[in-house]
């Protein structure tokens, strides 16, 4: 694991959200995305070498609208960058931990997985690989 | 804001976390510490420029034990490194956000408070002064 690549936290009101992390905790914004197929729009900041990642849902749906609707607001899961996600995922199988989603297309283009939070210490883990890195890592 | 100081995880057996942060994730444990007077006892990773906190109630008590409780397991805060902490504050109370915990000493000689996450998005955010910053900062 090299570092924390981002902090998901579900949000209701996306644009109340934005200007909390951006005015009040002063962030940098990098940029928003909708990604339809997951019914989740996300914006992100940065903060040191990571990121907080706000998910809110498109019309209530999705995997982000089962978890407001059952926990409310608040940190939905923490990315980890990994460097070869399928050679790490074999790892865990190992060890006895499973992918519950994925792998499949993240935000930014990254290949994502995630672990069962069951397993995990209430924890819902992303393992995350960047762009390109499958072919050269 | 200058970086995410660490995530604050309560955890019901910290001994089984332990080994899933340090021996299936592969992340350094930093350290140990009791804090008596708030029930809890912690553990701290790091990652990258931030850490993982995980935070176990002393005899189910404490903040930790009634987050445990209603909640179960999971992130229980993110903490924010600032300059000044007191300065900061008199800011975030012009915005209307209210200090619900502290400043106190928290753990590792920082300075810690918590800000009220009904006002936050669903996330307890703690702002952190490091040991000795007050004086020089």
């Amino acid at each position: 694991m090299k570092r924390i690549e981002h902090i998901g936290v579900a949000v209701r009101d996306i644009e109340a959200a934005i200007a909390f992390y951006g005015e009040t905790l002063g962030l940098e914004l990098l940029g928003r995305e909708v990604l339809t197929d997951l019914s989740v729009e996300v914006a992100l900041f940065r903060i040191g070498d990571t990121k907080i990642e706000l998910l809110a849902a498109l019309g209530g749906k999705g995997t982000i609208g089962r978890f407001l609707e059952k926990r409310g607001e608040g940190v939905h899961h923490i990315c980890f960058e990994v460097d070869r996600l399928v050679d790490r995922l074999a790892e865990f199988e190992v060890r006895g931990y499973r992918c519950i989603e994925g792998p499949q297309p993240g935000a930014e283009g990254k290949t994502v997985c995630f672990l069962s939070p069951r397993a995990t210490f209430g924890v819902l883990v992303e393992l995350a690989e960047m762009p390109g890195k499958s072919r050269t890592g």
